[in-house]
This record gives C-alpha cells, structure tokens and sequence, in this order.
C-alpha cells in the first residue's frame, strides 16, 4: 500500500531546465537576464545582512507591495507577493480550482500548468493554439471552457514567443465563469501588456515576476494584481512568510532602481531583433518573439534535436522538448551580445 | 456568484504573531532567537551578493542537504528542503492527504493544521492532548486514527512547550495507517529528538527549521527526512526553485559553524530554567519546557489575558490565544537575560 495520494503518485513532477555547473558554459536554456542585478540592489542587499536575519520578515511585504502599487497605479490591497511567480500560480490553483474542477491552459505552453492541475487532483483541459501559436477563440474552443474553474494563459507565450491577440484574449476572459490567470513573466520584454485587464475584468489575474526583466531569478520574487476580492482570497492560502526578508529588500530595490532595468531590456530587445534576423538569414524560421528568447526551427537537413546537441557539444546550452507540436523547434534565451556572437557562430557551424 | 473554492470562501485564514515595527519593543511574541545568525552566515551571505542573483537557484539544493544528510546521519535522498518548515508542512498535505481525507492533528497544537487542512479540503481530525498536554494513546484516541491519511504532532509541543512521551507517540505512529509528521521545530532546545523514528518506520517524516535554534528566521529554510519513497512524493509536489540562492547559502554556512550555535542553545536553555524559576516563585505555573519559550498561568486575580495586555502596555509583546484550553496561559518566548529581566520584573508589577 502507498502512502501517497494517487494522483501524485500518477504524475511525473515537473521538469525544471537544468541548472548545471560547467566552466565555461554559455547558459541560454532558463530565459535568466544577462543583465546583473543593480549596484543598488546589491547594496540594499548587503545592508541587510545583519543581526535582523533571525526575525521572521514582513509576512505581507507591505512595503513592496506599496512600491509595485505606485508604480502599476493599483491600491496594495490589489497586490499580492510569492516566492517566485510559480507560487502564485499555485496559491491560484489553490484558491480557485478543487478536485474534480476543470483547470484549462492554452497549449503548448507553460508546462508547470498541467502539473499544477495534477497535482490538485483537478482536470487538465487544453485550449490549443493554433498553427502559429495564436489563440483562435472559435466556437469550438470557447465550448472548451464551460465549467472551468481557472485558465492560465501565458502573455507573451512561451516557448514560442509570439504575442497573443488581446481581441481574441478578451473574449476568452468574457467567455469564462471562472477565473483567467494571465502569465505576464516575458511582458517586460513586449511593446504591450494586459494589466488594463485585471482593473477591468473581476475575474482577471495578472502575474509578474522579477526573475526574468529585473535580473532577479536567485531571489525568487513573482507578484501578482487583481480585484481585491479575488488577491484576498489568494492571501488565505498564502504560507504567511512566503518571501523572505532578503527577498523583499532586493525587490524594493529593484524597483527604486528603475531606469537601470530599462536600459537592459532595451538592449535585449535589441540583442533579440539582432539574433532573430541572423538566424533567418541562415534559413532557420523564427517566430516573432515579445520575450527574452526566440524559438527557431532549423532548415531542412538539421533537426532541432540535432541543433541542440550540435551546441551542447560546443558547450552553448539552449532549450530543446521532446514533446508534440514543439519538438522542431529550439528556444534560445537572449544572452550579452558576446554569447549570442558565439551561439551564432556555432549555429551556422550546425548547417554547414 | 464567487471564484473561490467553497471551503476556501470559507475558511478564516492563518493568523501569524504579530512583527510590529516599534522601536524598543521587547519581542517575545514569535519565538525567534535572541542570538544573531554567527559571523561565518554573514560573511558567506555577503560574498555570494553579486551578478550570481540573476541565475535561478539549484533547483535541489543539493549542497545543502548533503551537508544535512552528514550532521544527521542519513542519505543525501532522504532529505527535502523547505521554504520554510511551514512549506514541508504543507508539501505533506499535497502529497499524502486529497481532498474529504482525514488529516488528524494533536490539539491544542500549531494553529497552521487545521488551516492547512481546510485549504487542501481535508477533513481534520483533532486528537485532543490530555489535561497536561501530554498524548494519551488510549483505545478512544486511537480509534480516531482510523482511515486517517495524515498526522501532525508538534515534539516539543507548542503551544505548551512540553515533551511527548516517546512510547504514547510510538503507538500513534504503529497504529495510523498514514503518514505520521513530526514537526520538531523546537527539538533543537530538547534533550531527545525523535529522528530515530523516521529511520526504523517507513510512514514517518521529521520535520525540522533552521528559524529557531538557528536564528535564520529572516531566510525561511526548513527541511524534512524520511525513506527516500516518501521524499520522492514529496519533490513531485514541491515548487522546483523553492529555496532561494541566499537562503541556500546561509543553512549551509549555518550547519558549517556548528559550535556558535550550540552555544547560544545551551545559553538559552539556562535562561529559560531561570525564567521558569522565577516566574514559579511569582506564583505562577510554568508548563515544563523543552522549547524555547515558556508557558504560563498566572496567579488567582490575573488574567492570561490582563498579564499580555499590561506587557503589552510596557512595551512587551508576548502571545495570547482567545481559544479553548489555552486561553488562561501566555507564551512567552526566551530572549536575552537582559530582556527576560525586563519580562519578569514587568510582570512582578501586573500581579502586585
């Protein structure tokens, strides 16, 4: 007899990018900004290592809150903080979709999502994307999302990239009874977001996270807005000290330290532009990405399998899924110009 | 018509101690450690403050347990670390107990269970403590234990600080066919620890923080061991990046300045004699603590609810629950000699 519940016992957990510790790697396979965090966030963070470690923090994170409210133009009490944006999206399963309950996502996606609705025990629902990995809310899948209780839908989407009509989101929000998450984590690097939705529509999530944009990943700071009725609930089954003190204070810095960032994702945005028409000069298909990662399908004669491989032996680690709908395809995060050089480089090696 | 789960709607949620931000508050309310983490965490968490941050944390924090799995004898694959004990805690929840199962609790106890129940859908089960607060396996209590998939049992003991005998507990875990948690987040202030259960019966887990004997209150890191099948289920439902890149770095450093820490236990173990003393001499009853904080009755013509309101009033804060069983004691964390000084002499004055 087991001890544990069958449908964990079931499910395969999910699969983080590797996290390897080999000299000399160029790392492209987790999205992580290239970018250090600020001189002031890392002295904020110095000043903190103190006495005061042995107190627990701010169970509310009151201060950021307030940081991320005046900066967004929301109240604190529409802000909720997590120990990364996978927390959040959690305390959203946990609050909005029991047992049984359908939880929906579009797909191909965040592959988090299924393994969040597993392991609540609720019911997966795919909303697929269409050819081009667009949302397409065609009769057939808005009947998909009678009875669902939470769809989470990734904006910008990943792995693909590419921006997803708001239009067609919307009416996907207005067909919904239950509750739309709205994973903005690449958003920063977009020309748009849709925190206009979570002021307009009751039943809309947005998630954010520091990782990505504001170069802040080893922290694990991820924060989210919506109606004060739908961030209270997600308080209830919040653990009271889900950020750390180090955590908050690099984050109020972070913030404190805007145009630093803003720098860096223009250079990045850059840096993506630039990689995204090499690669279409050397045949490769790039989808038009809105993130800090393209994902490239190589011509004919090289598989991405083959592709990923070919750069792992030259030590350039990039994203690659065995998986349906996306295993012709690689996902490169967008590193320093010097490492996209060098990840061009090989890549053109690979088709020779 | 609301989004929100039924039994989430519900639920009142956890209400953590109080971290007021009063200057020259004596804080004996949340039982942090009066002694600052030792210079060996400091330093090593000033040296890994730099561009590092912008990279996800080891998902695994493989270091870290294999420097637990030494210090207490086990594999590196029987140990999981937490973001906090509270995340262990509520790791087991999602991976033993599904929703309308029975998850038992030893009452009164940590006020997270029953929340931790609630927010899974699980139907708790109070095992009620004995008058003294000491586990009473009698035929009553165990027939509760029946179909129960889960049981938390706090060693030592809190609210009351009391050591649960070895032999009463040894039944519960022959008796349940589930899995037996024991949370020893104050064991490090006992004179036994039950880790020797967790080796010799495959259902139960120890569960330990760093909060505590380890003042790391601020970088929430608790662990657990068991059999490695138990792990294992655990990391399915386990959020992959958990514990961040400092709070890895600081357990570490923590577990490799061993004898600071020792240190400050046995100093803290000695006051908590004297203030126990004391406040016996006083005239009030102290529970026999094996943790570090005390709880205490005071004396006819006082209240536990006048004694909290008139530290309060001096600048004390303590902890009262307006809850049954417990509503006529005061716990009272153990700071430094000089505040508990403070402590006593403030109280000498409310029963004057």
């Amino acid at each position: 007899m087991s001890y544990v519940r069958r449908q964990v016992e079931r499910m395969a957990g999910y699969v983080p990018g590797e996290q390897p510790k080999i000299a000399g790697l160029i790392k492209l396979n987790t999205n992580e900004n290239p970018c250090p965090p600020s001189p002031v966030v890392l002295n904020a963070l110095r000043a903190a290592i103190d006495d005061r470690l042995r107190l627990y923090p701010d169970p509310t994170a009151s201060a950021l809150r307030q940081k991320l409210a005046s900066r967004y133009g929301f109240d604190a009490g529409q802000i909720i903080i997590g120990n990364g944006c996978d927390d959040i999206l959690n305390l959203c399963v946990r609050a909005f979709c029991g047992e049984c309950e359908k939880l929906a996502y579009f797909w191909p996606s965040y592959s988090l999502y299924p393994v969040l609705a597993n392991i609540q025990g609720a019911t997966p629902v795919e909303l697929p994307l269409d050819d081009d990995f667009q949302i397409n809310a065609h009769p057939g899948l808005l009947a998909k999302l009678a009875g669902v209780k939470l769809v989470f839908v990734t904006q910008p989407n990943a792995p693909s990239g590419v921006w997803l009509p708001r239009v067609e989101l919307q009416r996907v929000i207005e067909e919904t009874t239950g509750v739309v998450v709205i994973d903005e984590a690449y958003v920063d690097f977009a020309a748009d977001n849709c925190l206009d939705f979570a002021r307009e529509y009751d039943n809309v999530i947005v998630a954010r996270t520091l990782s990505k944009a504001f170069s802040l990943a080893g922290l694990r700071v991820g924060w989210a807005t919506a109606s004060s009725a739908l961030i209270a609930a997600l308080n209830k089954v919040r653990d009271s000290y889900n950020v750390n003190r180090l955590s908050q204070v690099g984050a109020e810095a972070t913030l404190d330290d805007w145009d630093y960032f803003q720098q860096n994702l223009k250079k990045i945005c850059a840096t993506r532009q630039r990689v995204s028409d090499a690669l279409v000069k050397l045949g490769f298909f790039v989808y038009p990405s809105q993130a800090n990662f393209v994902f490239a399908r190589p011509p004919a004669g090289l598989t991405a399998r083959q592709w990923f491989e070919r750069l792992r032996e030259q030590k350039i680690l990039v994203r690659w899924w065995d998986a349906d709908r996306i295993r012709d395809c690689v996902r490169v995060s967008i590193g320093t110009d010097e490492e996209m050089d060098k990840f061009l480089e090989a890549s053109e090696k690979t088709i020779r």
